[in-house]
């Protein structure tokens, strides 16, 4: 199966990328990596705010991090053209919006890496670091960032 | 333009590196990718300390942010010898010391996009992740890594 | 000296790795360049519980740092068989449990620094961030995250 058949059989379809909220560039690529910047957690197209621990549950904080993975994808097909030339998902940093006592931060980060495994098979097993943070930009829950491997 | 006349026009200059603040290398190169070390914001030669959201101001840490950008590529030109040779700004990741809820941080990263842009040009546009961190060494008010391509 | 002599010399046995603490894999190899997943100090094969700068004090946040550094060394080992095979340390990012008024990660991160120079001699010297973060995953106080270069 194409990584589009699975998108499909999942029912996401890749949102279109956003505009940079900064002066830095979505997606860069050089020789076989490719770099893609923090993207945070949206919800209706708009920041999706809280902190974990707190206002948001690690439930929401999973489906938080499942749909970055969704918006990264978006990002990596708009910019390389084939989700197929990936070769290898190689890591994600998470970064979870986390009160003083919250500790699951790997169980948030499951709900991007369980989707990248899902969507992209054995070539997408991916190194991860995921730990709490004071604040992410506007306040979102979740900031994802991610490099892979691409097809030359 | 060279990358050292934009740096004249724009009256930067770079200073020398200083030591590293602990058992490890400024810069690491491997292959044709360069590891800079977070360095963090100094004033007069000292550490900017201090947090965004309570005792610095935005516009201060975009400042600070800025500056750590300079000594990032003073840092660079030490340790390759021409800034010209960078063929790539890959990626930055600017952590800013922040107050709970503050949540600009996109705001204070730009200070070091943007002069990178300016310098680098076409080869300035990088990746990036910006977020909120509970402290920095020495209560630094912003820290910056930086990933880089160079000719080889 | 072998890499395994001086780990003999140190006292120091590489332990085995243990289960990903989620959707992820502990390493992922790329050409020559190996990224080891965020690893969390333990103590007695459990999660090493605490904050630097209220239960955790310098000395023994350093001494976390050492044992991840040595479960880092033990997921490559595990990985790639043969540790000498590592020509250089390239980049390590230290992530400290940080109380708000604690400013010595730097510190801490020595823990993992010195002994990756003292096992790796001139292929140890790594480029390195260092800062606070609001949490780590179940609690630990220390988590650490690694690139390396392998031979080919």
């Amino acid at each position: 199966m194409s990584v589009y058949e699975t998108l499909n059989a999942l029912g996401i379809s890749l949102p279109p990328p956003g505009p940079a909220a900064g002066a830095y560039t979505p997606v860069v690529r050089v020789g076989d990596l490719v770099f893609v910047s923090g993207h945070i957690a949206k919800r209706d197209g708009k920041p999706w705010v809280g902190q974990l621990g707190s206002q948001v549950k690690t439930e929401e904080g999973k489906e938080a991090a499942r749909r970055v993975a969704i918006d990264l994808m978006g990002a990596l097909h708009a910019a390389i053209g084939d989700l197929n030339r990936i070769k290898r998902i190689l890591k994600i940093m998470v970064l979870v919006n986390s009160a003083p006592s919250f500790t699951e931060q790997h169980v948030v980060a499951n709900g991007a890496s369980e989707l990248l495994n899902k969507v992209f098979g054995a070539n997408g097993g991916h190194a991860r670091s995921a730990f709490g943070v004071a604040q992410i930009p506007f306040g979102s829950c979740v900031e994802i960032e991610l490099i892979a491997e691409v097809a030359s």
